[in-house]
């Protein structure tokens, strides 16, 4: 029976010549994640294992994405505690305030996850690096320290789900809006430790940024992973910047998948997810009237440069609607030196938004554009749960950089197309 | 008996011939201000009383600048107070989120206070806009929601020390060292109640810049104000910049002054204050050896252009030490995009410094920096009080632009000449 793209991947990190959906596995790690929140509950448990030593200190990368710069005295004392495990340990790949990006922004683009690659993370979002074609997928603090000591993971391996994607996507349509449209279909549980196998005629429409987009919400509904195949788009990615040799999996020709799931690329609109779950959603052309006091623009699934670009082309020469904040945090500092560069963080700054530095802030309800009893944000982020973004009775409605720079400029949930007719993206 | 330039002031706006040192008088008020957290008590206060209309609905200023973009749940509720008030009386000088800037680097820069203008704000570093020739002074909360509602205020007239300067500063000392230095000599309570009435020929050397610092930090040496001449410099920075006409006000010859101060400022050093008080000064050739965690540039105090192009003169082609965040916040969207616009953003990112949005953020431990237990900051801002930008047992110590992106370059706290010899400031 053949295998699934993601099988192979971790067959050959099992040492297997094959390996099936429900089989336990022990599979060697390429690279182990934690961040500010996560890390400190790990190195806790490392250091209860009596550990003296890191499996390798250039595969293991920390993060200081979360609460960063310090939003408080938590914040600044779980900082520490990994800055100065980093520094004891001698961890290559440790980044601070101002080297540092939101982990899933950065880690690709530092090179650092490659295509074949097997990665766990202690953050759920963690799937991101599928877009590479790599297995990577969300654990515990626990899981992270015996990866951190061992190089090792057991997994139960899953079976999948094909997503056969076809033609281009229109104008204003992004990842963000395929992966909410797929998760409009199949729930936030349609894929319930599945992977997403991501794979048709459509996928080299979507450029890396979009993919990586898509990826990072595999796990909104309910996926183990989501993967994309290695192709051209990968493999330009990759040019100068993989840190080790990609190796190329692709799933057998009789793998068996659980379903297959066809989109017409062609015939997505622009969607937004209602609150308080991802699959709630509505086209742009349902939404109706909805008023909006914020507008966040970022965090690991949308703070890339197609991203800020997509968002500075509906800014430039408008201004963000009173009342409303708009709130544009860069995914890492190149993805910020960039927007300086080519004069976005100006079109922002010019249009009444804020442009800040790197950090998940609000997404999860950190800080940096945190919402109050009764206020409504629309926000590029993944999870709109009741309270994620602050106030229980907030509400959060998830969607593009397009509508949500479109929403900040009108103060409505706006269709991108309206105030942009002939403007290209 | 003649009058200081502060009594000529507050004689002119109680309607008085003359006034002197201790009398009570009530003054008319030519702007009235709040920030973020001091603003929803005034309401309270306001709401309680009974009014339902504001004394000018040009003379009020809202800020909302301490803990936003929303830090958490309680920022959000007090902006949505402030913001919704300032709807209600179609408050003309409401600044919020993507407007704003911090309220003392943001009003002089709007022209929104003029020499010879009387102006209360609830934050103590109100007495910023003495640097224009105005008098303001930092009161309560209670005080506002009476300014708010009759425009007027009560105040104890003061008496006032002298601070006569002469000579030029000498490459690295700023504004900031000119005040740590005379706070050094005079002590935190120094000034109590008074006015700090800075004149003599060594005024013209320092721009206006450097006098918003100094009149920033006269609270630091307990002063009910401080305040400058109106001269050249004042008049040519309010060129198209002043909103209302200003008025021209001086000491008269025989102005009767508690005590005199002279200060050579060739002679001045850069000048650190150690924990906990303004008043331990040190220069910078006393320091020794102090190992640092994190470096602050910005603030009501030094978050201006000047500040910002100190900073960028030292960090160019420089890089941030290891372990070490360095945090940049700029005063006000206006310098953010000033530093845009002169490659000062990018240079600071490039060093690896965080480049973020206008905040009070760390300087009162409000966020964006907060310090762990026995972490040590070198700090642009103005107060080292114990625990003031985190944990009780973290460490502050205040100093210039220059002394501060100086330190992050090296991880101590270092004269900027030790690097930058022969480096234009």
């Amino acid at each position: 029976m053949g295998m699934t793209m993601t099988q192979k991947i971790l067959a050959a990190h099992a040492g297997l010549e094959s390996v099936s959906a429900g089989q336990l596995i022990e599979a060697e790690l390429d690279l182990v994640l934690g961040n500010d929140i996560t890390s400190p509950v790990a190195i806790n448990e490392f250091e209860k294992c009596g550990a003296s030593s890191v499996f390798h200190k250039d595969k293991i990368a920390l993060v200081l994405d979360h609460f960063t710069p310090n939003k408080d005295i938590k914040a600044a004392e779980q900082c520490r505690q990994v800055r100065n495990f980093a520094n004891q340990y001698q961890i290559t790949n440790f980044f601070d305030v101002g080297q540092m990006g939101i982990e899933h922004a950065l880690l690709p683009e530092k090179g650092l996850v490659v295509p074949g690659d097997c990665v766990i993370g202690a953050d759920s979002h963690t799937c991101t690096y599928g877009a590479l074609g790599a297995f990577s997928t969300g654990v515990g603090s626990t899981d992270m320290a015996a990866g951190m000591i061992t190089g090792k993971a057991w997994f139960k391996v899953p079976s999948a789900i094909r997503i056969v994607l076809k033609n281009k996507p229109t104008k204003w349509v992004s990842g963000k809006d395929v992966i909410l449209h797929l998760i409009g279909r199949i729930g936030v549980d349609g894929a319930l430790y599945r992977s997403l196998e991501f794979t048709g005629s459509g996928v080299k429409y979507l450029s890396m940024d979009d993919r990586l987009c898509i990826a990072n919400m595999a796990i909104e509904a309910g996926a183990k992973n989501g993967i994309f195949p290695v192709d051209e788009v990968t493999l330009d990615y990759g040019k100068g910047r993989f840190q080790h040799e990609p190796v190329v999996y692709a799933a057998d020709e009789d793998a068996v998948y659980d379903e297959t799931v066809e989109i017409d690329l062609g015939k997505i609109r622009p969607t937004v997810a209602f609150p308080h779950l991802p699959e709630n959603t509505k086209t742009i052309d349902e939404v109706g009237k909805i008023k909006i006091d914020q507008s966040v623009i970022g965090s690991c699934t949308n703070g890339r440069m197609e991203d800020l670009r997509a968002a500075a082309a509906i800014l430039k020469d408008r201004k963000v609607a009173k009342d409303v904040r708009c709130i544009i945090l860069p995914g890492t500092q190149a993805i910020y030196l960039q927007a300086l560069r080519e004069g976005l963080a100006e079109i922002f700054v010019e249009a009444g938004a804020v442009f800040s530095t790197p950090t998940c802030g609000p997404c999860l309800g950190g800080h940096m554009g945190i919402l109050g009893k009764g206020e409504r944000a629309i926000s590029t982020t993944n999870r709109n749960f009741v309270g994620r973004m602050g106030h229980i009775e907030s509400e959060v409605y998830l969607a593009s950089p397009a509508v949500a720079a479109a929403s900040a400029v009108t103060g409505y949930i706006t269709d991108p197309e309206q105030l942009t007719e002939g403007v290209q993206k």
